[in-house]
């Protein structure tokens, strides 16, 4: 059992959350600000319930700023928006940042330009959000995973092919690539299915899959999807 | 039987050639000088042999300068390096563009800062090789696809997993991308593993699969690989 965690609390956040809850860890989220958080009425971009709904029904999560949340977790994930979260982990104190395992699964996604959505151009083919993140947060050990899915497949990969289906893991940092799988494989994910592909600035293959993914989701009906490697 | 007209005298040009002879078609390779192609004596930088070799063993190819080329075929493949592809393209009568399909095969890689190569930055992202083409040969019919794999794989999908992995079309002309589709076939895709992605700007989803294919392939020693979609 681990305090785990996790700065953001929309749709992505609150799965996670809720899977890292059932197994056993301790989980909290963090939010810019609490109280806004739970004063909200209406549903995200994403069609999400108002937060406290998904709260009420989730006890045993707790519920802190993005500072507390860094103080509480062994293992931090980033599942902020990728255009805020080098912000958001500027927000905490540095020293609670520093030696831990910080799983990155946010995108650097642009939406300004409309739909479907670019990537920041800063963080894009010659970057990446991952790269980012660890130039800005040198003692972090930063684990880029989980970004290539919808966050339903993250934690249930049963869901499509029985399982067998492919997920990246990248990071300067062996062993916190080794703890990172395990995570996953606690979700479900079988070894063979996880595959590293080296130092964190293969992030930046990772997050450039991005418009691919989406241009196979609408042309396959946004049925649950991901890749399969075949050799 | 159809005139076919390759431009690029690559590895991947040669493959698709062979196999175009193969299937009965009449074939024409465009070169920017045929006398310099034939009396190169070196290897290219993937280790091809020197282009007379291959050339004495496909008799039946013709080889030709790129608006020979281009004036020859009535599908005209774009195999070119994607940093030449628009020179190359307008290097050649327009007229003889006018109305083609072009099927754009090539992805804009850009080596001039090591390996892995990046993408070329104005032909990524919010742009793409296969858009800049359509928008400067506006009366060509512009089809990508085939970029994302090893060309021994376009021409003979049953290498991996008996065929059963996908292939990407996109492009601004349904009944274009229907002809290109039937080529695909008589290579020996499925039409269940050939999956449409919509008009043209979906090449920048293929294109920038790019570095994610590069990374994959070398955590994977190199073996042969494609993608299957499970949903």
């Amino acid at each position: 059992m681990k305090s785990i965690a996790i700065l953001g609390t929309g749709g992505v956040g609150q799965t996670l959350a809720s899977k890292f809850l059932d197994l056993g860890h301790k989980i909290m989220l963090g939010t810019r600000n609490v109280e806004n958080k739970l004063s909200e009425t209406t549903k995200d971009q994403y069609g999400n319930l108002p937060f406290k709904e998904w709260f009420a029904t989730n006890k045993g999560v707790k519920l802190g700023t993005l500072k507390e949340a860094a103080a509480f977790g062994e293992i931090i994930l980033n599942a902020t928006k990728g255009s805020e979260s080098i912000n958001a982990l500027k927000a905490v104190e540095q020293k609670d940042l520093e030696g831990k395992i910080l799983i990155d699964i946010a995108n650097p996604l642009d939406f300004s330009m409309g739909m479907p959505p670019r990537l920041i151009p800063e963080l894009c083919n010659t970057n990446s959000l991952a790269e980012e993140i660890q130039r800005t947060f040198p003692k972090t050990r930063v684990v880029k995973t989980l970004n290539t899915m919808w966050s339903g497949l993250m934690i249930n990969p049963g869901l499509v092919n029985k399982g067998d289906h492919d997920i990246f893991v990248c990071g300067n940092d062996p062993e916190a690539k080794e703890e990172v799988k395990k995570i996953l494989k606690s979700f479900g994910w079988s070894g063979e299915n996880i595959l590293d592909l080296g130092d964190i600035s293969a992030a930046r293959a990772t997050e450039m899959y991005l418009p691919l993914w989406l241009r196979i989701s609408a042309a396959t009906n946004f049925k649950p999807m991901n890749l399969r490697i075949v050799n």
